[in-house]
């Protein structure tokens, strides 16, 4: 947006702190929500996306002057793949968005009087789940690159945060969607854990949603002569 | 919105897509929420509305530079009377979209660990589920032509996105409101069904809905020399 | 907007349809919320609260270009005083409003399969349901005053629904603000209903808050020498 | 906004206005949520959480174009620090809030026909309950900072209620993170009071967690050599 880009440290420092507070919000939300809701699963859940959707709109629209917010390694890495960003600047994002996010569920942690972390017990496996998963990052990425071309400000924060409102609802794992985010859930034993194990599984299928939705978009994107 | 407009196969492949990925949340959100509301009807029913509503709103902001994000075959038909798209598109425009519906409710089963498809046996029928149907449909037709108006990308799928999720419970019949998605969902016997046997009549009344709404918006927007 | 204002029928028929719609809303959403909460008051009107928040949004979006969407007497009434409009309309655009509001009602009930209108037996009455009704409208008017001088075209309708949404929540009258959504509520005998005989002292609490925030905002709109 | 500035007196009194139906949001729909929900401590937060972002949001929209809406007096500080406003009319600024947060609490106590004030006897102390104030408020300067680099009326408006909606319930102390809305709670004994001897080390908590945002985005912000 201005003349002089902030340097890679602001901007990491961005992705950092922004992907933290979403775990934060994520992992806290699912605490509180789980400690009210007494037993039931909908209000849980509800109070959890809730919160989850208010706090992506508010720190995509905080730290994307700056960084970007992308707040998530495979959006990252779609941005690079389509020279948005250099390749040499993608490790220090992602390392950020995980260092980041692990911050987050401690954060959450300390807020609740939880231990720093606790490695969940919660399944998350199966193809089912690999396919939720992959369907989740798919449609994000298709939200992402599609707003892309909408001019208002407001677009892509409030298209992000409804999408995976929407998404914590229609897929049968929540929709993570998210690398950085997924690896910070595994060391959080509560409402929104995920058993480390299933970790890979989840991030492999992401990135296989991740590319078909960019790749899908590239195409979509792309000069043409008929019409 | 660009100079060149995208081939009409790479419009329709965004209907087809924005139709698939609104059923899925329409349908899947429906499987969730059933799931988790322990028999809250009124608890299921918010969950799938916020779905319905965030998706949509996530959606139209995705697809509209494309292909203007009709998503409904009965905005489709109506964008042709008034000349804002050629009458020999409208047929792959709602070819499309039906197919998309149709794919969003497998994809949605599939998420959850259903079988591909399964014809729905709740009842929908009779003079009063049709005249909501109208109505809903109406309501829609007034709120599309009324935000063309609005100098905001944000506008029409803001006041869409809203005007379903309060369709969804001031209309007694939920409010469809779209042929497609009324197709798609016979084919799910969960939450959010229809019996097969009752949408030729709800495609019928929200025909009459979306030619009223359209006509008296055409009426409204006329030239007029009195004031 | 436009170069050429629509016609005063062209409007008015606006202010009847919004109205109408909003009503339709309000009262509809009330028995499918009544009739699905199961007995949890909060659950009833969170769902209530939640249409009618997402239908005064799409209506205000969709009639704002036309009519100025006022779908409110004591919002032309103050448009009037502060010369946003002429006196000799005001008589219209206000009949339009509560004939609306009327129909809003009729329609919604033939929708649930009730009859056309019932009396209501909500008792809404002493000092302080007047008091919260004056507070409601008094906010109601600073939000409308207030976001007149916000360069954005969602500013009004997002802030308005927005209100809506809180007052059905912070005042025990769940803030009707309307003299015709409360003349229109009056023939309804169910979750959304006033008494008949409790209507005129509810308008007359509605027009007190309605000048007090129109002339606060006078006051703090006009011309100053300090600083 | 405007060539010439509204006055301080205009400027205090929508401070004043502001942060008193501001608290009237908080306490009277904590009221209201508390009645009906019936013992369902998430069912009374989510709707004391809807009630508080959508009022944010209107009362942003509405104040904004006036005084700034800071209706927070640790936003005031911040803004005087960054030389935003003169240190001179810090003092008015933060005496309207407090008066208007206490003038809040009693109009909604009269509303819900309680005595004007009560003195809270809920409990909220120890270093966690602190340690989430400092990080809820840290957050709130965050995207406060943040949103003013973003070119849209709507964007501070709609990410800070967003923002206050998911800290709601993502801090274990549901986010107080606002001095005059603080002292305001302490003298309501309803569902969202706190402990007048609780009050001062919240207060302190707060301005640590406002000065740590505001730092790091002064820092942020800072011309830079290198990028």
């Amino acid at each position: 947006m201005s003349a002089t880009r902030p340097s890679l440290a602001r901007r990491s420092i961005c992705e950092f702190l922004g992907t933290g507070l979403l775990v934060a919000a994520v992992v806290g939300s699912g605490i509180m929500a789980e400690r009210l809701a007494g037993g039931s699963a909908a209000l849980a859940l509800l109070a959890n996306t809730l919160a989850t959707g208010a706090a992506l709109l508010a720190l995509i629209l905080t730290f994307a002057p700056i960084s970007g917010a992308h707040l998530n390694p495979v959006v990252t890495l779609a941005m690079a793949f389509r020279r948005y960003m250099s390749w040499r600047e993608v490790p220090i994002y992602i390392g950020a968005q995980f260092a980041g996010g692990l911050l987050g569920t401690a954060v959450a942690h300390v807020m609740f009087g939880c231990a720093w972390y606790s490695l969940s017990r919660h399944h998350r496996s199966g193809s089912a789940q690999l396919f939720n998963e992959s369907v989740a990052t798919f449609g994000l990425l298709c939200v992402i690159w599609g707003c892309m071309q909408v001019h208002s400000a407001l677009a892509t924060p409030v298209a992000v945060a409804s999408y995976v409102v929407a998404a914590y609802w229609f897929t049968a794992s929540t929709s993570f969607a998210n690398p950085a985010v997924t690896l910070a859930r595994s060391v959080t034993d509560t409402f929104t854990g995920i058993r480390p194990l299933d970790v890979p599984a989840f991030i492999v299928a992401q990135m296989i949603g991740a590319s078909l939705g960019t790749l899908l978009f590239a195409w979509l994107g792309q000069n043409e002569s008929s019409a």
